[in-house]
């Protein structure tokens, strides 16, 4: 819906997702690409499971990590935090007002027990299945929301941005979030729209240079109209993903998700991880302007991910 | 614990609750006053009601108000909303962020409607009930808590404020919440520590003059020490109030609550009125600063509340 009558495309570079072009006003657009892509029906999940992804745009998994790991993981996840709690690095994002540490970014580099992590077959496998292919690493963080001082993630569908910003083509990605901490009502949870995947938000507003040193703390551009929230919400309703540490969520790249603050004592630590399908690799951002970095959005190690093997 | 040697204290104005005194330590001091003051056994609490009351620092009466009562207020709140948008009024008070409403204050001189509720029955015959005695209005206000733009509230006992800065000498005084809309776990809703009204939480920090006019919307002083919390939260953990419209939750004044943000698409309007002991009524502020105005602290009409009679 008014969408604008030019903007740069190619036949390499077709642009089916408008957003903050010239003149662009806000808007919905239908989905354009599967909401699960064929390829690889055999897998972790079985079908049932497949069609709530499909269905909702996520994919509870409780339990899919023991304490044992999880502590493992919480073990990194603070030496992390200790190394990067100044924000002096750029892959370190602080809260907006306490500069306590937000999110610290490409964390697959900076930790091995996180490298593995990444390559465990129980969240490799389920995100070739759902999206058709192998896959590589588009991005991957750690988002502490400390209690206390842990800040809102304002509402949006990463896909918006990982096309606009990042060149990303088509809605083949997924996030996967692993629960290091017990995720509850209190502390922040995530909050995802179901159904809200069928749908492209298109937003207004132009992109501005260097936008993602802001927007990493607090999105100004790419946010969705309220109206169109209101109504997605209406439709699909709002589910907070509650459950113990050890519990992944698997989440469609279009899927609309925010998050409340924390003022609650308890940390709600989880560990993000974007699989990317490698016949999705990014083109040159579709809103003119240079690429953002590689630590926010992977470029240069898009070989296809496999099993951490023995060393 | 570590309570300053020193402080102003005349035979009528000793202080037995010290925050916020020079060279003040945080702490906790035991409640010096009774949980339930003694004096009206009857009235419309059973006293299993009351025990929990008793036992929690608060009691929730679901369905209190009738839809129909429910949108009439909404109607009054709405207006009001109108009507101090801008914020030039010194009783209204903006987000700091969005600049939306954030809270209205001293609303029975502002709606007939508002007037009339903190005279209901309903209200008054419980909080007479727990308070042991007649009672007046010592503050009233609506928190709009808006969708999308609602920010929280910090942790705070109110009468850790209302001691200091307005001089109320003892825990006799209980916060009744009517909701006008469904508290859901999604859009912020009241958290309360069960338990914690049994403690004192002494603050550090002195309290600036006009403190007010920015602690109403983000507190800076006055704020409990998180180790504090941390540990009357592990105690009596926490306790979200979630219900449809029309419920109600009376809590103690000295009950540890504050509230998460609020990004959902729905608003969270909440309507509460504070009754205060006619035993209890304001004395000097302990902190030696000048009383509040009496909007957000109610000197000038300390009369006993009526039941609103027949015009």
């Amino acid at each position: 819906m008014n969408a604008p009558a030019t903007t740069r495309v190619t036949a390499s570079n077709a642009d089916r997702y408008l957003s903050r072009q010239p003149g662009q006003k806000a808007g919905l657009l239908p989905r354009q690409d599967p909401l699960r892509w064929p390829g690889r029906p055999d897998g972790p999940l079985d079908e049932a499971a497949c069609k709530r992804f499909e269905r909702d745009g996520f994919l509870v998994l409780p339990g899919l990590f023991s304490s044992a790991e999880v502590a493992r993981l919480l073990d990194a996840t603070a030496r992390l935090q200790q190394d990067f709690h100044g924000g002096c690095d750029e892959r370190a994002v602080l809260e907006p007002d306490s500069g306590s540490l937000r999110s610290v970014f490409q964390v697959q580099l900076l930790h091995p027990q996180l490298e593995r992590l990444f390559r465990e077959l129980r969240l490799l496998d389920a995100a070739q299945q759902l999206l058709g292919s192998e896959v590589y690493l588009h991005q991957t963080r750690v988002n502490y929301k400390p209690g206390f001082r842990g800040r809102e993630f304002s509402w949006h569908s990463d896909f918006e941005t990982w096309h606009v910003e990042d060149g990303m083509p088509a809605m083949r990605a997924l996030s996967c979030a692993i629960s290091l901490t017990d995720n509850m009502e209190q502390n922040g949870p995530l909050l995802l729209v179901p159904g809200s995947q069928r749908h492209f938000i298109q937003c207004a507003g132009q992109t501005p240079a260097d936008h993602y040193r802001q927007s990493l703390r607090r999105q100004e551009y790419g946010v969705p109209d309220p109206t169109l929230i209101t109504r997605l919400v209406s439709e699909g309703g709002l589910r907070s993903i509650i459950g113990p540490a050890g519990g992944v969520v698997l989440f469609d790249c279009n899927t609309l998700h925010g998050s409340n603050s924390n003022i609650s004592p308890f940390a709600r630590t989880n560990i993000f991880a974007v699989y990317n399908s490698v016949d999705n690799r990014l083109r040159e951002p579709y809103c003119g302007l240079p690429p953002r970095p590689d630590f926010i959005a992977n470029r240069s190690q898009t070989d296809v991910l496999r099993e951490f093997g023995p060393a």
